[in-house]
């Protein structure tokens, strides 16, 4: 064991601070603000929060806990049922921990995932008392190399008081170099963020602290949980056709060479279905500069499609987790992960010109984009970073299965039941029936191209009675108010939003 | 009349372009996409729509117009009655033209100020044909040197096919030198835009073009319509005060110095009103990096509480018109007027930290804000810059009288009726009652905040009922959907959102 860790903590001094998960966990008090690595499922702390929750039932123990993103399978759950959690942000997407959310028990902070860290430094919300980040080594000054994501660890650690590693023996020795880590400085004198290509290095390769702030190191052999994306399937093979057919569009108008411009995708299965279409297209040297690294990221470098992807996590199926995390070599020259504050940095998104691609939950007529919040009322997981995207982007695209429920659901409505990104952010919206086109149209005109291109009857003919009345109020962009969410209401009260 | 010209037409070979406005109007053709300057009533190009009007009531000639933002006062309402506008983006705030969209007469673009010519120039948008810029010289090399304002002006000259210069010779020769014409390049490959201070001057004083592509100039001699803004009122005053005290408190708690951050501030009576309210207090050495610089700006400066103030127009009362402009060089050193693409790009209000305070037409207990539509139908002015600002702030702030129309509508509803800024984005809300600090709250408790902080009784009661029904339903955002309008239907039915 010790030999084994002699890679792992190469800083003497520290390993004597090589503790249980048990006792690490001493150090958080209740009322803290505990920040923790974990973004999208990867590299997340896997023991010490577990430790937490254990303590937490035979004390009082509520914390505030910040993270990158979503956790894995078992943390965020295992806190919640332990009670653990007052205060979440800025991101989730765990069913106890959902359903904890919507009962009002935990108070949940759905931010914009490049905002959470500006607004620590700058001391707008509660500062973290303690960091716990998982790492696959310690160097020799005493800097934190993270594992298979960075997400806001990097700021967590210099901001804290107090830091726990957690060293997971799991996560291969060769992460080693893949990471960028640059933090921005203090405002207002700050300088531009050197970036202009996703393959840019502007960083260290290791989070770095003054060592003596690392009070605890947890040694783990947890894998990361894998990625719960469902395969492509006839729905989101068309919507990936639809794009491919539109791009080439664009290449033919010259507007767009055939390797586009910098990609960026969500999490989930469609934004994985769509980024897997690109395989049998005729783009090429293509990149990414996005968030989450999903297993279309590995297709597509194996189909030579992908030159170069940048993001803050890697979050992958077993299958496909097992093939890249067992062969990094191969792909690392060609992938960097950095500090979500960057990956997701309105200045370089805007810079780099990013075709951004989200998923809504449901879009309306004009345009706009719920994607948080069934029935407008309950949080499913949060807006993550499709804000800093969608606004900041060359070209904004929202995809989305046209029904859900099995035609119960229509996800094009009369008006969104909440808003995460209005009419002005969206340029493409796209089902697997067509894509609409909104660039440069007024209202009127986006809702007639979206019920044409996005929508299957009945649904399309119910949209286009909802127009022809609202019309007749005028308005630049026609509602009937007291109408506008008859569908919403109608499915909560009958099971559909079909009129029987 | 040519001796006054020597200095204003500079390049010789460019002085048998002078003609008439009915002549230059000739260059455009029906069908055509005209991009014309003029931001916030600033330095619009006044005589050649106003041919190009009086031309339509006797042919076919329907037209795209794209500008900064709004125009003055004839501008707008003499092309919307001759029914020359068929598109419009991506500003406006002219009452006819407003009625005409709001009967779907006119097809209006509401875009982010910053993202137009970012469209024009990746071709997703229509074109430039012809762009008509207002000028207060051509200088030897035939570069245009702007008047009071630069809006789009810059790219509209450069991608356009022609260009008709209008030289006012009512604006001053000293206004050369104000301006600072910097345009990014194409993407992928931009460089960051290089601009770390509001006074950094980063480009040319000139919009550089062939010289060949301007057609015609036009003399003019007409002023630039004064600003609207009313005087502050008590409630205005208690709003500045609010805010007064809330940066007093942040001082104080060591999160801002006395000099605050760069401000940004829309247009219009509140926010004038409220940038008035720091002449009285106690910060110094303001900044200003905002798109409209309006009286405020000049008081502050006055006052020596303002050090620099960046801007794309400057929009003045008459009174404060005179002063200003018949002393300019009183202020020049502390001025820049650059394009709205860099007064209102992301990277630099992310980079330089912007405190960002725009008006809300009304919010809702979430935070949530209306800043464009009426009964969420029908369209008064446009998002304007609000949103390139409040999305990228390092804080963002809005502002609001509680109540309108004497007490029968109320500013905070239980849900707004159409959302521009969606909870994300809006950090502080404020009424003449007082301050909601968001910052790292949970939807309820935000709620909580905006009741009891920004809202008078009776509608303080209603809200509270509204949510305490709400939360029988549970959820992260409570909700009631088939009540959500209420108050909006009540009003449009019965004239006011009190119960009876």
């Amino acid at each position: 064991m010790l030999d084994a860790l002699q890679n792992r903590i190469r800083l003497p001094a520290l390993k004597d601070r090589i503790t249980s998960a048990e006792s690490a966990a001493q150090w958080i008090h209740d009322g803290m603000t505990v920040g923790m690595s974990g973004f999208t499922r990867a590299g997340d702390a896997k023991e010490v929060p577990l430790a937490l929750a254990e303590r937490a039932l035979s004390q009082q123990l509520k914390i505030t806990l910040m993270t990158g993103a979503s956790l894995g399978d078992n943390v965020d759950k295992t806190l919640t049922e332990a009670g653990v959690l007052a205060r979440r942000m800025p991101f989730q997407s765990d069913p106890v921990l959902r359903a904890a959310i919507n009962r009002g028990e935990v108070m949940y902070i759905d931010q914009h995932l490049s905002e959470t860290v500006e607004m620590l430094r700058t001391r707008q919300i509660a500062p973290i008392d303690v960091a716990i980040i998982e790492a696959i080594a310690i160097t020799e000054s005493g800097a934190i190399i993270p594992t298979s994501s960075i997400g806001n660890s990097a700021s967590f650690a210099i901001l804290a008081d107090k830091v726990i590693v957690e060293i997971n023996m799991t996560q291969s020795l060769e992460l080693e170099g893949l990471h960028d880590i640059f933090i921005p400085k203090h405002r207002p004198h700050r300088e531009p963020v050197p970036l202009m290509y996703p393959s840019d290095r502007i960083g260290t390769t290791a989070i770095e602290i003054p060592p003596e702030k690392i009070v605890a190191i947890v040694i783990t052999d947890k894998r990361d949980s894998s990625s719960t994306i469902l395969p492509p399937d006839s729905e989101t093979a068309a919507i990936a056709g639809h794009l491919v057919e539109f791009f080439k569009e664009e290449v033919r108008l010259g507007r767009l060479t055939n390797s586009l411009m910098p990609m960026q995708a969500g999490i989930g299965t469609i934004a994985n279905a769509v980024m897997n279409g690109f395989i049998d297209s005729p783009f090429e040297h293509l990149q990414m500069y996005s968030e989450v690294l999903q297993d279309s990221t590995f297709d597509l470098f194996d189909a030579g499609k992908l030159d170069f992807a940048s993001g803050s996590s890697i979050t992958l199926s077993a299958q496909k987790g097992k093939e890249v995390f067992g062969n990094i070599g191969k792909y690392k020259d060609r992938l960097i992960l950095r500090p979500q504050e960057i990956s997701n940095h309105p200045e370089v998104i805007r810079r780099l010109g990013i075709i951004a691609i989200n998923t809504a939950l449901e879009a309306d007529i004009y345009g706009n984009v719920n994607s948080t919040h069934v029935l407008g009322t309950h949080m499913m997981n949060g807006i993550g970073g499709s804000g800093d995207f969608a606004r900041n982007a060359y070209l904004s695209i929202f995809a989305t299965k046209s029904i859900a429920k099995g035609g119960k659901i229509s996800s094009i409505v009369p008006m969104v039941s909440h808003v995460d990104h209005n009419e002005h952010d969206v340029d493409i919206i796209v089902t697997e029936i067509g894509l609409a086109d909104l660039r440069g149209l007024a209202p009127i005109e986006r809702a007639r191209v979206i019920i044409n291109q996005c929508v299957a009857e009945p649904y399309r003919q119910m949209l286009r009675d909802y127009v022809t009345e609202a019309q007749q109020r005028g308005g630049h962009t026609p509602h009937i108010l007291e109408k506008a969410f008859e569908w919403h209401t109608r499915f909560r009260e009958t099971g559909t939003m079909l009129l029987s």
